[in-house]
């Protein structure tokens, strides 16, 4: 007889901070026999995972796939059917930017239970980090989370609908804000944002290796990338944050218009 | 000698489920000496603080306040110049549709440090219980999440610039979507959004009060209204989760186009 299948948990791993798991992800890691992760989950968060556990890395490394998609697929559904509790762990929120439809998509048609557990996603782990709101009754009406990385359709490149998605009263949260500021910051502006936006740049939110460095629009293109995950926020309801930051005694190192410093 | 004030820590509830706080709330929960809660944080999150702890609704029921913002700002001030351990507790996250930037300016200005702890959004707690990604390599390039509630302005309320946010390819995540349906869908469908896309209003996300009402936006009008809080989905990639939801075996109740069920 065939034993039912046990139930994968699509699971947010957060930011980076083992203290921003929730307590059911927590449970979770410890309790899997097995983790599917990200490539770009920390070691810290790996660590919470029973010793005795399964655990692979399935994510992309410099672009380069350790696992086809269809690989991933089908090492859940036939780890579900072994009846081993499987862990797919994605960074943040496991719905935002974790081509987590594919995997539903791949689960349902094997007729294999799945329960999705939300995670803290880095956008919102960065605005915390910087002390703001990302909405606000007086700056921000609505907050935009978009990938700046391109969509491939039919083998070309698709650049975001920027025209139609930037707003003066909204806040851009952009995940994958790519190497190239400068064309990222004419698109922006072309698409009507105003230049003297204040913009932001955090590296790893929530971890040790957190980085903020702090700029206008205009001055997007003389901010160097920082390392992934990394999260760009520009909008109004970020003018406490570089006000605060102008502040003598925070700043480290300003030029002119675009200051940049880190701290944790 | 003045003693130095204590941090104060405006932490995120998460939408309801004790599970998905994090770990970092649930110990600030359990340590803090004083919790200012809002009116829509549930018992079970609030039993998680220590039994000595002050615990104080701060929000607003029905409308009526129970403290001003002003009375709620100096009592966290003179609280943590006591050297008492404050945790500010906001439904969700802290930064979304929490008012928090009000708090963070009275705070700074008194000198009073602060730290904001993320917190599991009530949009993307739905999303999780709908089992669907809020972006979509295929359907969904970004999500914005926008509150329906009118804002004031020199005495008036201003409805939301919907012509400006909605997006054919874009998630709408809608707070506090109010009570009058038609209109929202009036609204949204004159801002150019097609009328049949999938719409979900979920009730109570994460918790065992739970409830999703799947329609189309053609048909919002004729979806009554439900508990707070309440999250309204408006996108290409709930189709996912309608399909699933129009499976016989799930269905409870169906009239022509409005499907109405609720599980956990």
């Amino acid at each position: 007889m065939a034993t039912k299948p046990t139930t994968v948990y699509l699971v947010g791993a957060g930011p980076g901070d083992p203290d921003l798991l929730t307590l059911k992800a927590h449970r979770i890691l410890r309790e899997a026999d097995e983790i599917l992760h990200d490539d770009l989950v920390p070691s810290a968060i790996l660590a919470v995972a029973n010793p005795a556990a399964a655990v692979a890395n399935v994510g992309k490394r410099c672009g380069a796939k350790t696992m086809t998609q269809e690989q991933i697929n089908a090492r859940m559904i036939q780890s579900a059917r072994e009846g081993r509790k499987v862990a797919r762990l994605k960074g943040g929120d496991p719905g935002i930017f974790g081509r987590m439809a594919e995997e539903i998509d791949a689960l349902e048609a094997a007729g294999i239970p799945f329960e999705v557990i939300p995670g803290i996603t880095a956008g919102m782990a960065a605005a915390a980090s910087l002390g703001i709101s990302l909405t606000d009754r007086h700056k921000s009406s609505h907050a935009t989370f978009v990938s700046a990385h391109p969509a491939r359709h039919d083998g070309e490149d698709v650049r975001p609908d920027w025209k139609n998605i930037v707003h003066p009263d909204g806040v851009l949260v952009i995940y994958m804000p790519g190497s190239n500021h400068a064309r990222l910051r004419d698109e922006l502006i072309a698409a009507g944002l105003d230049p003297q936006m204040p913009t932001a740049l955090i590296s790893r939110a929530s971890t040790a290796e957190q980085t903020i460095q702090y700029t206008t629009l205009m001055n997007l293109g003389r901010v160097p990338p920082a390392a992934a995950p990394s999260i760009l926020l520009i909008g109004r309801s970020l003018d406490r944050a570089s006000r605060r930051q102008r502040a003598p005694e925070l700043s480290v190192l300003i030029d002119e218009a675009t200051s940049i410093f880190s701290h944790r």
